[in-house]
Formats: C-alpha cells, sequence, structure tokens
C-alpha cells in the first residue's frame, strides 16, 4: 500500500441484523464509495455464541450488497472485503456497523502527522483439529504482518488494535475430525470459541512483539501471555482467519487518528478516562459534548474475570447456566464504557483470553480530527 | 422512635444466597447483635423474575438464623425484620447483604449533625387484584409515613431512599381471582411485577410529596410522574409491602450519612460523580481509595428505557426473549456505578417503572464518616 | 384454481436457516421445479420469539434463491410465494422446510378420489392497533375463504389445515400507534404474539364455521372458543397476514393424503396414535417403519397450558423467567409428537391461543399414497 | 439390613422447592412416619445446571423437616438421609417428591415373591482433581455393593435402578486444586458436571457387572461402556457420592415392584411401552387408568444424543447458547414419557453419560401391586 492512503471511517447504526439502509444513504448521499470498503466491523444483536445466525445474516446481507459494485457474486465478496461481525448488544450496547473504506490520497491531501491506516489479511482454512493450537497462532502472525504492509505501518508501535475473525468447532467439524482419528482441542462447540479466540490472540502478540515466543502449552493457560492490542471473534461461518490492522502512519490523508489503552479489569472506566485525556486532550465530564462529536467508535473486549473475583468480590458470571459469561461481561463493560464517552453503540466484544489481562482487555479510540 | 438512635450498616459479601457465615462472623466479633437488626437488603444472584428461588432461600436462611436470637420461629421472624432480597446479580455484581442494626445512643453519642436513620413499616396484604392499582399506592404511602415516623424523620427531605418490596401475580394468584370472579392488572406473571412495582413507586412519591396526586390511569403510563427516592423490588413471597425508609435526622448517634440522586439514563455516571464530589467532598478518580474505603453501599434502581432508546441509540433490551430486560439493564447499570465507586457489591435492583425518570433512576450513596 | 391441480410436498433437511442445498438437489434432479412452489412452511432454530432473526434469515435466503426462477427481485419473492417460517426447533426437534409445489395435472393424471390441494391468500396490511382485534380476525376469515377458492375447496369440512403467519408489534410499532394517539392491545413485544395468533385463529374457526360468531372480548379470554384447523405463527418480518389452507379435492392428481385431530392436552399422543390408525391404517408401534416412510410431516400446534396444570399436576412453563413458555411447549410436544412417528423433522409450533383447547393443540399429517 | 423389610414410595408434588406440605400432610394422616425415610429423590423447578440453587434450598427444606424427627441438627440430617435433589422441570414435568421409607415387617407380612427393596450407602468425599477419574469410579463401585447389601440384594440382576448423587466443580474448587498443583479434569463449572456423572456411572456398571473392566481414558469417550440402570445427578450441595440402590428381593413386605428397560433414544418411547406390557400386564393405551393409577413413578435419564443426530435427523441442542442440551432433553424426553403413563411428575433427569447409550438412557418403573 502506498502511503498516501486516505481512510474513511462511518459508523453507522441498523435497524436489525440485515439492515443496510443507513449505509445506502452514505452511499446515495455521495460520502462513501462501496468499492472503497474494505472492512466492516459489526455489532450485531444475537447471543454472540455458537448459534449466533445475526452474524452471518448480516454478513450476507453485505456480500449482497456490495456484490454488485464490486461486480462479483455474493459469495465471492468475503474474498474481497473482511466482514467481521461480532454479535452480541447486551445491555445498553447499540447494533451498527463500522465501515472502513479506503483510497488514494492527492499529494496535497497527505499530511506529516500520523493518522489512521487500515489494512487486511487473510490466513489459510484451518483444519478443526489446528483450531486453538500453534498452527493457528503462527498463521495468525504471519497475516498480522501481512496486514500491517497493506496499511504501510513499519514500526509495530504504531500498531493500536489488531481484529481478528477466527473460526469455531461446531458439532460437524468436531464429529469429521473424530472420523479422521485427529482430536480437537475441545469437544464442546462453545468451548471451542475461546481457544480459538486465545490462540488467535497469541498470534498478534508475537507478532507485535509483545512477548518472545508462545508456547503451546500457555494457550488459555498463561494468563501473563497477552496483547494489549488484539481483539479476536470467533464465528461459525468461516474456516480461516481474516485480520484488520488499525494504526497510524505519517503520509496519510486520513482525518482521524487512533490511540489505544489496556482496561485492567472489567470496571476499569478510569483507563479510559485517561486514554481520553492524554491522547485527544478531551476530560470525559467537562468534555462530554466535544467526545460525542468527535467520537467515531471504541473498540474494545471484555470478559469475566476467569479467577471468578472483581477486585477481590465473587461475581457469578462463570457459574451462570442461564446467560453466557460472555453476554454477562459484554452488557456490564458496554455500561462501563457507555458512561465514559456518552454514546452505546460501541464495539464491544466478549471473550478476552490472552488479549488484555485476565478479566481485563484492551479498548482503542477512533476520534475524527476537529480541523477537519 | 426516640430522636436517640444509633443505626450500624454492614455490608457483608456471601458464598451463595443461603450463606451467612460473614453475618456470624460479625456477631462473633461482637460488631453485630443480631437482636438489633431491623432490615436486611440482599443482593441474591437468581434471575430476578418470577421463578427466582434465591431470594426465598436467602431470607429462610436469614429467619432460621435470627429465630434463635429473636426467641421466635423461623417464619415468625418475617413479621419481626423488613428482609428484602433483591435477585439478578448480573455482571460484575457481587451477591451480598446489607444488614441495618439499629439500638439505643447513649446521650454523649448523638451529634447535631445529620446523621443516618433508618424506620420500617408494613402494609395489609392485598387481594390479587389490588396489586398495580390505587389500593396498593394508597397502602403504600401510608406506610411510608408509618416508616418516617418509625426513623425519626419528620421533613420529607431528609428522606434519601425508600425500599419497598411487594408481591407479584402468580398463575395461581392469578387463577384464583378470575374464579372469585375479580379481574387482576395482568394475567402475565411476569409483567404483574412491574405493575407492583410502579404502584408501589407512586405511593412512595406521594407520600414524599414529589407528585400531589395519582390517578390509576398513570400507573405505568404516565413516564412523567415519578420518585426519585423509591426503589421496589417485586417478589414471590410475600402478599403485602413492606417499607424501609433511609434519610438523615440530627441527634442520631450513627457514624454513616446519606445522600441521593438520579441517574437521567442508564449511562448517567456523571451524576454519581457530581454527587460523591458535592455531598461526600469525594473525587471518584483522585480520591478512588477514599471512595472504596468509605463507602457502604449504592442503592440504585435500573431499567431498560422503555422508549427502546438510549442516547438517540437504540437497545435491543426490550426486544429480547431469551434474557429479560431487567437482567440486561442491571448489568449495565452495575458496571456504569461499579465504575464510579471501585466496587461490585452494590445493590442494583431491576425495573424501574415510577422510579426516576424513565431509563434512568434514583441512587443513594451510603458513606461511612472519616472522623469515627 | 381448477380442480386438476397437482400438489407436491417436499420435506427438506438443512444445515442452518440460510441453507437451502437440499432445495437445489431436488431443482438439479428434476423433482422440483421452482417456479410452481407456491408455499414454504420453514422450522427454523431461533427462539421462535420476538428477536428470532433465523426466520427473517431464512425467508430472505428463499427470497434470494427464488427471485431469478420468478424473475423479480428478491424482494418481490414475498408477494409471489408464501414463506411461513416458524421459529424454534426445541428439544428433539430438527430444522427443515415443507415445501409445497402446484402445477396443472394431465387429465389422466386426476383421481376421484380426495386427495391433497392447496390454497394461498394475504390480508391487507394492518396498522398496529388493529392486531389482536376484531379487525384482524375479519380480514383473516376472509383471506381464508379466499384460499380454500384458490385451493379449489368447496366444503369446509375438507379443510385439515389453515397455517397463518401473522405479524407482531415491536417497539417501533408501539411507539408509532402512541405517537399517533391510537392504543395497541399490548406494549408488550413478546404478549403481541399472542395476541396476533389468537385473534387469527378466531379468524379462521370463523371462516371454517367452527364457531358462528366472535366478539372482541373473547380474544384470548374464551378458551372455549377455539378452531381444531388452525395453526398461527407470529413473526417480525411482515404487516399483513399470509393464509395457507390445506385440505382435499377430489379431482387433484396429488400423491398424499391430509388428516387432523386435536391433542387435547399437551402429552394426549394417543389422539394421534388413533388418527393414525383410523385415517391412514397404519399402527403406529406395528407399523413404525411404514410410518416412517410415508409420513411427509406433521403438523402441529403447541402452548403451556395457560391453567398451569396438565392432567392435574403443576407444571412450571409459565413461571418460567429463563426460557419462554413456547419453547417449553415445543420441545415436549415434539418430544411426544417424534415418538409417535419416529421422526424429528416435524413442524411444531408454539402459541396455540384458540388453536385448539387450552393446553393442547392441532395436528394434521400428510401421508403418502403408497400405491403411487 | 435384614431379608424382612418393607419399603414405602409415595410420589408427592409440591408448591415449590421448600413446600413440603404434602409430606407433612402424610405424616399427619398416619401413613408415613418420617423416622424412617431413608432417601429422597426431588425433581425441584430450577435449571438443572450449575447455579440451581434449588435442590439446595429443597435439600435445606427436609432437613429442617426432618432435624427434629432424627433428633439432630439440620446439617447432620444429610449424613441420615439421602437426599437426591434433581433440578430441572422442563416442558411438562411437574415438580415433585419421592420419598423412600423402609421399616421392619412383621414375619407374615413378608412375601415370597419379588418385592421392592431400597439401599444406601455413601463414599468419602472426594478432592477436586478426583471427579471424573478413576477415584471416583472406583469409589462409587464399592458403594454400589454397600448399599446392595443394605437393601438385602444378592444377585446384581435384581438391582432395576442406582441412583448417584455427585459433585461437580465450582470455581472455587478449580481455584483450589490449581493452587495446590492439581489439574482437575476440567476447569469449566458446567462442564465437570458432566465427567462426575459419567464416571460415577461407569462405577455402577462394573459393579452390577454389566462390563468388567474400565480405563480411565474411556470416561466420556467409549460411548460404547454403559450402565443400562446408573442414574447419577451432579449437584453443588456435596463432595462425595451418594448411592441409592433400588432392586427386588423375595421376603420384602412391600407393596411394590421395579422393572427397568432402556430407551435407545431421546424418542424411544416404544421401550416404554414394552416394559409396561411385558413387565406389567399393562397397555399403555389400552389399560391407560390402570397405568395411572398403579404407577408410583418413571426414573429416567435423558440426554442429547452427543453425534448431533436423533433418528438420522440434525438436532440443535448441543450448538445452542441459549438453553443448555439438558434441559432440551429433559423437556423432550419429559413429554415421551409422560404421554406413554398419562402422568407429568416423573423423575426425568438429565446429562446420560455412560447411563445408557448415547442419546438414550434407563428408565425404571415403580409400581403398587393391585392385590394391595
Amino acid at each position: 500500500m502506498s502511503a498516501a492512503q486516505k481512510v474513511d471511517v462511518f459508523r453507522v447504526p441498523c435497524d436489525g441484523p440485515a439492515d443496510l439502509s443507513g449505509v445506502q444513504a452514505l452511499v446515495d448521499a455521495g460520502r462513501l464509495d462501496p468499492r472503497q470498503i474494505i472492512a466492516v466491523m459489526g455489532k450485531t444483536e444475537g447471543n454472540g455464541c455458537v448459534n449466533d445466525h445475526t452474524r452471518d445474516f448480516a454478513a450476507t446481507a453485505w456480500c449482497h450488497f456490495l456484490a454488485p459494485h464490486l461486480d462479483c457474486t455474493a459469495a465471492q465478496v468475503h474474498g474481497r472485503v473482511a466482514l467481521v461481525m461480532s454479535g452480541g448488544t447486551e445491555g445498553v450496547l447499540s447494533p451498527h456497523f463500522t465501515v472502513f473504506a479506503r483510497g488514494p490520497a492527492g499529494a496535497a491531501e497527505a499530511t506529516h502527522e500520523k493518522r489512521l491506516v487500515v489494512g487486511v489479511a487473510h490466513t489459510r482454512d484451518f483444519a478443526p483439529e489446528e483450531l486453538g493450537r500453534m498452527a493457528q497462532v503462527e498463521a495468525t502472525a504471519e497475516a498480522v504482518k501481512a496486514a500491517m504492509r497493506d496499511a504501510g505501518i513499519e514500526d509495530a508501535a504504531d500498531v493500536h488494535f489488531v481484529q481478528v475473525k477466527c473460526p469455531l468447532l461446531t458439532s460437524a467439524k468436531v464429529r469429521a475430525a473424530q472420523q479422521s482419528g485427529a482430536a480437537t482441542v475441545s469437544r464442546d462447540t462453545y468451548e471451542s470459541m475461546g481457544w480459538s479466540r486465545g490462540a488467535s490472540a497469541l498470534g498478534v502478540g508475537l507478532a507485535l512483539g509483545e512477548f518472545a515466543a508462545v508456547d503451546e502449552a500457555a494457550i488459555l493457560h498463561d494468563g501473563t501471555l497477552y496483547s494489549a492490542r488484539a481483539s479476536c471473534s470467533a464465528g461459525i461461518e468461516l474456516d480461516g482467519n481474516v485480520v484488520i490492522v488499525l494504526g497510524e502512519a505519517a503520509g496519510s490523508a486520513s482525518r482521524f487518528r487512533i490511540a489505544h489503552t489496556v482496561m485492567q479489569d472489567a470496571i476499569d472506566g478510569n483507563s479510559v478516562r485517561r486514554m481520553l485525556r492524554e491522547r485527544f486532550g478531551l476530560d470525559p465530564e467537562a468534555d462530554a459534548d466535544l467526545v460525542a462529536d468527535r467520537l467515531v467508535n471504541l473498540l474494545a473486549k471484555a470478559e469475566a474475570s476467569p479467577g471468578g473475583l472483581v477486585r477481590e468480590a465473587r461475581h457469578t458470571m462463570l457459574n451462570d447456566s442461564d446467560i453466557h459469561s460472555t453476554r454477562h461481561a459484554r452488557a456490564a463493560v458496554g455500561g462501563v464504557l457507555a458512561s465514559v464517552v456518552g454514546s452505546t453503540a460501541l464495539y464491544v466484544s466478549g471473550g478476552a483470553e490472552h488479549q488484555g489481562p485476565p478479566g481485563g482487555g484492551p479498548v482503542a479510540a477512533i476520534f475524527a480530527i476537529p480541523s477537519f
């Protein structure tokens, strides 16, 4: 990717998983060229777990929407645009799509300051028994590096968020593996989502140099090994990983900046408050209106503290057989973050294995630059 | 109640609905005289809806615990101590009991400053068809006034929180009413909880002079009519309302203060931040350690905005047939409040009909006075 | 419709809400002409309640599948084919589509015996405040008569099943009605599904002469008023009712027969056993293989007994705030019916207001005729 | 136990987990001597999974009820009476208790025919890391043999049902094991229930000679290894296994008989129909009234077929992240069995690892002898 890229980002609300009327309106208004869309990060209103068909429903709607613009079939869109749908809008969270469009910038537009850039890459498809193991870690690390090149980022320090969409094990995949004599990392479909996210996150951290090496035994076992910038979502609708790198580079013509922090636990809103003050010069309380005005989105991971405690007090998320812990965690962290920025259409994704410290998670913020 | 009352408040964690080992430890340490306990507000880990048996389980455990101290049967304890169990510890919320004990104070102990006082009263039992109607509104208003007298509060402005426990309609009660020719306000057990809470809250507001009159047609219909200090929980285990008034009076010997505010919507943490600064002189960020040290508990109501929007963005809580909206709301608001005070064992109760503005809710804070 | 119609019925399993590979295989094999499809009754694997997006996902997949065959847009397919998706495959139930195709029969093919015929009709769109009221009852009754004519059925006794798909109230519709000054029958989205189903079922019974008149006050209140042949499903994806009449007529060239019975309660498998013996000459135990061979599908309604009892014993379905009663009922009745016919891909639909007696429901069976 | 035992069995409905008014009525009527109660098998109305507190609530109520009769503390009752509470009354299932009382019989009462006998035994408490492993298998096998001796059964062929209540891993137990350097079989609390049930069932089969040996690697992996008479429920409220053996012996003075069969899959009602005809001489359809009259209870296990199929058709129970598969399975099998015997207060328990073939499960029937 040449340095003179220009990235546009739109946060578009929707009335249901397949509602793209807001996107169509942007296209109709001439604000968005659908041919320049390279990635979509959606929050859809399903349960975010194994049988969340709203993710597939939304992705399918995007395929049908983009196909005529890209002059390909609906099925082929998946190979052209990174469609990452994260299920679960518990609590106050509001379903929406974050749409990244990338196009060439005129030389005059490029700035010497660091500005938002985006890159995308895919791994190969994985065999069921590779999920949650080193094969997935290593392939993800390679894809992150490819996506950095695609974004025009040279220094890993300029990467602020890496979104990975990764597969899960369905009952059918587990059966297939068993019949071929291979042992999957788990036979439980829900549990497999955690393995796939964890291995993918370790791949991100490896690529960004957040740690030097990963041992297979560390996956889902060594909580001290984590990426501060990885966000991984598992979905039933794909067989390989899709990687989106969000960062900054000088020479971009984008009118956005991005920064990141890490919530140390599920109620650590103060880390986000500090980031807003220190990186964007905005105080969440005093500048509440400016924050609401300029915020494009927060991108965050949430999970129930695996030790069963938040600040020494017991939580009940992991013992709840009626509501999965990922749903609890999104609802709680969604409330925390929404109270900081005054907005509920946030990308809060569940299951933060090796994504931030145990019980915490990475948070990135994309803001528009006021002078634009 | 004579003015020279001394109120102690303890927030006690538990390992399950019936775990009173923490309470026993306070008794064993001589810090709590079980005969002085007049009210318990528990957060138990059930679903907080119709079939939440953890409330009854916890209340029963309290009855068996207190009976020998009160020299009565377990069943008789209900008539002696106000046991209010609110189900639902979604998200980060941590199950616990807030125990109020009241005893006489020595003359030397009493202070001229306003300090925490507590009062309790009961209504008569209601017929199924009275729930959610004026009969419940009016009986509750009378009970609030009785509880104020019991607390030694003369000015309604000194009341900061009124906790009501009220009945719901079970299938059996609906059938009984139908057989007797009476029409209940709803035949849906879950929905009846809202009617009972709403009518009770209007009774509180009436007693406190927050509005001059209530019309039966306003119940659950006129969202502009609300109390800023009512908190109502419906439970399967009782047939009348129990009312606990929390406020302040001069001449009390308590070492606690109480204040209240209103969250305007589910993410309005800023109102709580302001209350901490203005009423207790503590900044949630700068004084985080002091806040955590001195906080006894936040008492709050949460609900899904009935209009389907939070700050103009759609939420999905009211259309979710897998998780009731009260559960979503507790998880979200629990996250918001925990991020303000750095503690998760908070009393966040769901279903805020006429308790605060639509989508928002009252929040009271009990803090220990540092000089003690 | 001329009498010489020929109806084909296929029960097609699917791997997910949008999986039409089985249908494509029938088309590829020359067994099904997609242009002749007039109705599809699907069981999809969502929760069957308000936020079940699998119904819309499946219907959308059908639209994209049929559009090129019908030479119209995907959106226009809804006006050409009756797509009825019923959510919820709890317990052993298996997701599938029942596809009805209708074409002209050669004169030589027509038989003088009664054979399966199908007819379809639509009502106009309803205003939110018309749902669950007489407007919906009456419009449905008219549509049933229109569908009978379309099927070539003259005698209402020859109608064995009437499937209605009807709208529900979303939060948005309730708000819209309120803003226009109109009062909807309920403000609860889940509850509105029952009102819409109930009013539609009464419309069916009225059209079939099962009772002479309906009073608006009877809707959801008078359980003695019911149709033995109505099956109504509410869905978020439409604004009017779609009606499919299944019955028999002489002169049809179909190779199927249909019959119906009524389960008196949720465990009344014996009524279905008797129907198999008396109407199809098959004993469920002795002829188990023949039953499995010839069965096309059972079409049934299920509900939790509104009185809270099954054969004098208490059930807990109506007090369960974790799982909606319709889900419980489908799981239980699905088990009962599957144990009778030895097959789990059955059309068991929840919410049987005025569809069979309280707690029971209509069951129709479509069997292939062995001589064909 | 001398051969001249007399066993009484009562199936008692309840209005809630702690409602023992029906039991009290039996005592008041002189029909049940509470001092003779040796075992209670309850179906309570919780979710039957990790956070089902209704089991503990019911057991606690039984402890408080029995303590004065047994002249011990409530806590000591657990060591005196086998209290097995199985959560989950999905679908039509009705909450109830099956109460076994055993007393000495006069010589004249004893019969030479085989009649119902009951025996009880306990294992030692298990360390967290022993659950789901050979230690639990072997200790259970020993306890089964001890319970057979207690029941006066010499031939394993006379054992028709073995109920085991076994522990599960809570988050706290997993943490404790990790801190002591021991690895538990799973870190997932819900999954641990399956491991504990599976190991216990293999212990039963070993004791009854249903297979000659068990290898630790077979636990939860070799579905061909199963007991046709084991029923295991996991609960949070105990640390060792409790074993209840139900069988027949000559010389008993009981007025009941017991038999068992195996459902080959979740819809195999026909096996139960055959058992009723062959073992009790009752046809489920023709003798429906006699069946309802004489039935004491069916005791059955249910599970979602681990292969994802029932009779070659896909089920969705294992991919459902909203409702656990054990809940689906109880609802479906409860419907199947209730339709056979015309009664819904049945003991259908979820999670049938190594209890019957994969997807199927053991079913025992206790019937009163008409001549009594």
